[in-house]
């Protein structure tokens, strides 16, 4: 499938954005029809999605960016990229997982350019040294170019059990890419005890979701493991730059596998040996829920010099009050907040809901979403 | 002091409501623009004020019921208690503490009748079987008369560390009062383990602050205490029914010894021997902080039959909605609120404050309030 091309790499580089999911655990910052990476759920002053496109664009041209999003989001979505060419907006009518996400959005770009590399980097996640963070893309290019599906793995800095880990196997040589290794394995979300292992064995890595490869690598691992999908998404591409998309898109989009790229690609390729990894030394965060929220927001705080053992979001501190608390506190509503007496609390106050929960407890919010909806308060969520 | 009068006790009682204080430990609800006395905060459908009232009022007639409030409450203790006679509303410019305020009002009426019995009953507490209450005051009543100060203590039906307790000394033998006796001390808030032996023993009874006596028995046991103080109260007392009403009462009041009456008359008189208690076999609650207020929640929960761990209160309860939490929601607006993974939890919303707290800590919402005066928040407390 490896096709030579007087192009370098990094010249067929395409910045694909999956923008989707709704982000449950963050209710009620998080909604259906706002959802985190529409916002800036960490107050780093720029929307997530804005965030990862101001982090990828320096790899290539905006031109070569692309985001896959569902259509209720289209308006914002543009809104928030005005950079984003027509084009490059591939709506979906409803979420079928990433594989039939990051698979169309690779149909496209191959159509359009054989060699094209993609990279996919999901919408909601935070990264904290960018430089090190496109280093490490751009040895994930130079590896791509071999026709290897790379992904990048975080270097953990603590034994996390929030995350999947990878583990690494041997180095390979590669131009371009001194840090490439295999992939051994990759590993559910691990025990404390566990992960402390994985961290100073030093071969563990968190799986961070992205990956990067040429388009025609990553259609042909699709079209191994579930070929129905891979010829769905081959019918839609075909039909995309023609007056047929629509109806196309129509009848073939909702009856495809719901299946994510993990398992469809990462997995399989691992076991073949065919999966290479570049480390990514900087800070991570897939800002799953508000325990991760909160990890970041008290970091931020530490680094401040802060004395405050409350974080605040979204609202002016001095609205905040606590006596014998800490946690995280985000605001939309200009209400005084007080808090006595409980700890690790996570309280968000938006004008039409309120949610009180613990960083321990914050899984649960999901919970709080399924339960809101038995209640009649879809509106609301 | 005791001198025969041709009418029966019953017919000189006279009930006098001292309706003061903040209620800073009911932050956000109470405020010191609209305290608790003023407001249902515990969602029987009536203010504490109005609660009070038509508790005490079938022991007289409307025209023998006093209260004495803040100049700023005026307007609305009178709109809360249109039965209430002008000239029976005794307005503070400041609060100047029990013994001031119900000295005033005994030295008014005093001077109206000099036979008077009064019985001072706080406007913030809760009762629950009335009819008990009026027995038990009645004894009271007809106790009074001997010339005795009276106390109503409460039969503990729980080992109670957030009130104090009556030492029962030897039965009295008092026509009309075959309940009463001899106070032998008072004694503090105890720990859990004196609390369980006070109800243990049945020698115990709690210290509720409900004081009956014939007028110039207070007043007497006030002069022996505090004289400039009992001498402040006659001067203004004397000048009550006359033009210099104003101009005596901004003179004296502001310079009154600020005392409780516990200290100044209770006290004194158990070291004495000379004071009784009435026991009362009803529920009572001072509704003193949020532990209170969700103890009483709770327990309308429980005869409710309710399976839900969460008292809702103000708001329509399918606003709440709960993941794996206990405790107390009480809601002035109409926004969803959600609860997750924490337990003996306090929240209270209201439209321009929020407080997050547990039943366990309830006590440190008066350090909030301070926390708040501090911060520049005055205008929300």
């Amino acid at each position: 499938m490896h096709s030579p091309s007087d192009r370098s790499p990094a010249d067929r580089f395409y910045g694909v954005i999956p923008a989707g999911g709704v982000g449950s655990r963050l209710w009620p910052l998080s909604r259906a029809s706002s959802p985190k990476f529409l916002r800036d759920v960490t107050g780093q002053g720029a929307t997530l999605l804005r965030g990862t496109w101001d982090r990828i664009v320096p790899l290539c041209e905006a031109s070569r960016m692309l985001v896959v999003t569902g259509c209720s989001h289209a308006a914002e979505v543009r809104r928030q990229l005005p950079e984003l060419a027509d084009a490059n907006v591939v709506l979906e009518r409803e979420g079928r997982d990433s594989t039939a996400a990051i698979g169309l959005a690779a149909a496209i770009l191959v159509r359009r350019d054989p060699d094209a590399i993609i990279g996919s980097f999901a919408a909601d996640h935070l990264i904290g040294n960018e430089v090190r963070f496109r280093a490490a893309v751009r040895e994930a290019i130079a590896a791509a170019d071999t026709g290897r599906i790379i992904t990048l793995g975080i270097q953990p800095y603590e034994p996390s059990t929030a995350f999947g880990y990878i583990r690494t196997g041997a180095p390979l040589a590669v131009d371009g890419a001194p840090s490439a290794r295999s992939v051994d394995a990759f590993v559910e979300k691990p025990s404390l005890a566990k992960a402390r292992t994985y961290l100073s064995s030093g071969e563990y890595l968190w799986n961070a979701g992205m990956f990067i490869g040429r388009a025609d690598a990553l259609l042909a691992a699709i079209e191994a493991s579930t070929p129905d999908l891979a010829s769905g998404l081959a019918e839609i591409a075909d039909a995309w730059t023609t007056p047929e998309r629509d109806a196309v898109t129509e009848r073939i989009w909702p009856g495809l596998q719901k299946i994510a790229i993990d398992y469809s690609v990462a997995e399989p390729l691992a076991a073949e040996g065919r999966l290479a990894v570049i480390p990514g030394y900087f800070q991570w965060d897939d800002v799953g829920d508000f325990a991760s929220v909160s990890r970041l927001a008290q970091a931020e705080l530490a680094r401040s010099g802060s004395a405050s053992e409350i974080a605040v979001m979204g609202t002016d501190e001095r609205n905040v009050v606590a006596v014998d608390a800490s946690g995280l506190v985000v605001a939309e509503t200009d209400r005084v907040i007080a808090l006595a007496g409980i700890h690790d609390a996570v309280v968000v106050d938006t004008p039409d809901a309120l949610l009180v929960t613990t960083r321990g407890k914050a899984q649960s919010v999901k919970q709080i979403v399924d339960a809101l909806k038995t209640a009649g308060h879809s509106a609301t969520v």
